[in-house]
């Protein structure tokens, strides 16, 4: 028969890391949700089940907590070391992906040692071959809303559009950005992050907008132009509908102050910016 | 056939509303999930379906749009002026609740008009009937953790018992948290809210805790101890077990760092605090 | 201070537990979510911290799957078994529930040991005490949609009403049923949920429908009318509406043919039907 | 700046459609949820606000319903009839993609109008440019279990690895599989789509697996033999264990009878396969 296996990998998705750090003064955490992935000659596994080349997905979860024995770290840092050591020491595995998922916790005032999670997750995936490395950052799940300073209008027009022209509406999204770094090199990951994030924030905000692609070009471009080891950003942003509700049948106007949040459909916009110099993006968007 | 109509009540869950108060200087959000529960004299749509004591659960949301117009202001307030509502204006309604989610939103420091998303979610209910009114306002999604200061041992141990005694663990959980007003008189409900809150989260942080029933208690008792107009509190603390890794297969010790942070199974926790002199609940738990 | 404990309980939630048994022929599955509750005398873990009259939640879940080990049998049994384990076993307990969803499986037809999972839930809850003991059956998680023969009008109309008159609307719900036997005596519980859920979808279906009121005791009536030993039946309906879209934009009619099924907000009747002479309750709704 | 807009599309996601068929004898329903997606010259839109090239993703949504009017049909067609029209018809828009959940119902017996939810959702995407079209059709949300005929031995084994050889285990999983037709022509396509289900759940039951990856070749394998028109099949498989208890500290053993459903971490394996005469991919995959 003709028939051939194709692309295929494997992992462990959704390992939950949590490592305490225990300073003298105060204890920090580090809340983590990690997947890793791997590819490279897999082709006995699947043809005969013959798995001697297979790293165990068990294994690979047992990676990722020995290695946050020494520590994490930033997520960017971690997911590099694991993925380059899955690849250096797997003879089979040539790819392998560390995706990780990071979530917020304040600290409560009455001790050292209290956290409440916050909103908000900080993303990081590396992705490493026989010969590079590259890095995404990202965030998820970051859920924002303009009252004002947005219109919608201007629109093409056929013979199903009911559509009413929009001066001034709220926009509200859940951003989902990555953004893929230069190098690998050593830096302030952390800080890297926390100025991406105030410059996706202060763009969505501070963007008159015609429309929800408008934000999102502003807000890849601040977010670029804002550092310079930063090579493209992808953002994926939902348009979470807010519509106006007419009181009129209560004998009311309704001057923009009552709005139903609505669930399903919702818009979705996607884009990505770039520098017209960024370099080969290579595995980083596997 | 013998076979009646016992208990029923209707209404309209998760009306989604969203209130722009437009300040010259600043806008306001209110983010609401509001359901609405009615009862009353309702057996004949029951048996026969003649549905003329019937309200509408379509016009029950309309209700709540309608009346947001003029203001939302604190949920316990918009919640209590619902209920009575329905139950004034309806002669077949002889009770009304009325439940508000309100979700959280920080400033985008950019501009007057940008919000985002932050965690914790405010509730409040209010019932009613023609007597009386009783407010339970609370919490829920608190999501908090302590690396230290959690003991759990001295354990009723039987034949099916094997975990062993735990002198410091990791303690973690998502309070939902119900207090009952002793009255439902006028008050600034967000400053009782926020009171109320901050004890609980500095509550679960300074307890050194023997078990999360302990914790539970002290949570409660803060709260009570810190406003005299609350009646009783309702805690529900799943515990979120954050599980050391043995790391010893890879010849490493693992002196409280490592943890893996399960799903299912989990504990509950479940427990109620109140004053001995306490009015009694009415309608408070319906 | 005069604040004191109320009512408490704890237990463990959520205890995945997947029995097979391997007959000659065929396996059979058993796909089961438990949760365990207990409750007693258990001041002096809140007050103090003194655990010695906590049955840890780690046992509970030992207990479900040791007891497995000897066949899990109808969940209805199974739910006993563990309750009455705990209230006779434990010195502090004095009540026990156990609740139990089963999820259905299908068997596919190659092998004797292969299975796919099929939709609807059904559960049993056990809750005894010293004294007694208590059995409620159910179904969650039961969708069912009917194209016509539901009609709503004649509705009470207020200031706040819009909802046109429906004589022919879809009519969709996801049925959450619990039904509670007369007495815990051993009988083919198989049967009897097979039967009471024949006899929830057969009313559904042939109930001409002038409300979801009217939809919700018919239901609740077959099923205790089909057999002597329910007492008593508590249904929530969720009105899951699906509204004609308007196409006369697009020079369109709709004769009942094109729907948008909303998410939020959503009708919410809920409602007991039961026999005049049902024993008392007890702790069946605990 | 030398900052640039790189990919980018935009549509409606999640506009839930409910088609009834009024048949003299019995109706039927097509209970969908469809994404459209469209791309094409939008540089204007993410650069100054220009919307005339946007078609908006309101009327995107209202296309979806004035096409169920004249009857929805198999979900590939109905996607290709889309994706076709808003390439055909918007002038900047050159690519369009379609993706299509239906959601599965079972008659109830009693009625001709009558329906209960089943598990299981079939799949369709259209995706076509000025060019050509392609359609790939799919499965979600299949939940099968073997409860033997599987082993996993002979693995890579590291430093990390500890996982035991399995000789005898359940292997489950929840199946996502597309397969990417050769053509768009015209035909029967709830036959093809019954008959790739029915293949991968035969081989699913009756492959005696000693890998996942196995299971997953020889569920691919099948699925094209199967059927000359199909070109390739991408198959997501998460490995959801099930671990055997230790029953020992009770004194039992466990032959292979009581097992935890873990939920956290998951293996998730990934492969395709392909004729190889597979005529080129073109959007099939956008």
């Amino acid at each position: 028969m003709d028939i051939e296996l194709g692309e295929n990998q494997y992992g462990k998705a959704e390992t939950r890391l949590v490592r305490v750090d225990r300073g003298a003064d105060a204890h920090t955490i580090t809340d983590l949700n990690v997947t890793t992935t791997l590819a490279g000659e897999l082709t006995a596994t699947h043809l005969t089940g013959d798995n001697s080349g297979v790293l165990p997905t068990d294994t690979q979860k047992n990676t990722v907590y020995a290695f946050a024995r020494d520590g994490v770290g930033e997520i960017e840092d971690f997911a590099l070391r694991l993925a380059r050591h899955f690849v250096d020491t797997t003879p089979t595995i040539t790819r392998a992906r560390v995706r990780i998922e990071q979530y917020a916790w304040d600290r409560i005032a009455a001790t050292g040692h209290s956290f409440a999670r916050a909103a908000g997750t900080r993303t990081a995936t590396a992705c490493c071959d026989g010969d590079g490395a590259w890095i995404v950052s990202g965030v998820s799940d970051l859920v924002v809303l303009n009252t004002t300073g947005s219109e919608f209008h201007g629109f093409h027009v056929d013979e199903y559009t009911t559509l009413p022209e929009a001066r001034d509406r709220i926009l509200a999204t859940a951003v989902t950005a990555l953004w893929r770094h230069r190098s690998t090199d050593a830096r302030d990951w952390a800080a890297s992050f926390a100025g991406a994030r105030e410059r996706l924030l202060t763009a969505f905000a501070d963007t008159h907008s015609l429309s929800l692609q408008q934000t999102l070009h502003a807000m890849g471009e601040r977010v670029l132009a804002g550092a310079d080891d930063l090579a493209e950003i992808r953002l994926t942003l939902p348009n979470k509908h807010h519509f106006l509700v007419d009181l009129a049948p209560f004998g009311m106007d309704n001057p923009g102050e009552v709005f139903f949040a609505a669930d399903r459909p919702y818009g979705l916009i996607e884009g990505t910016v770039r520098r017209a110099d960024a370099p080969d993006a290579g595995l980083a968007w596997w």
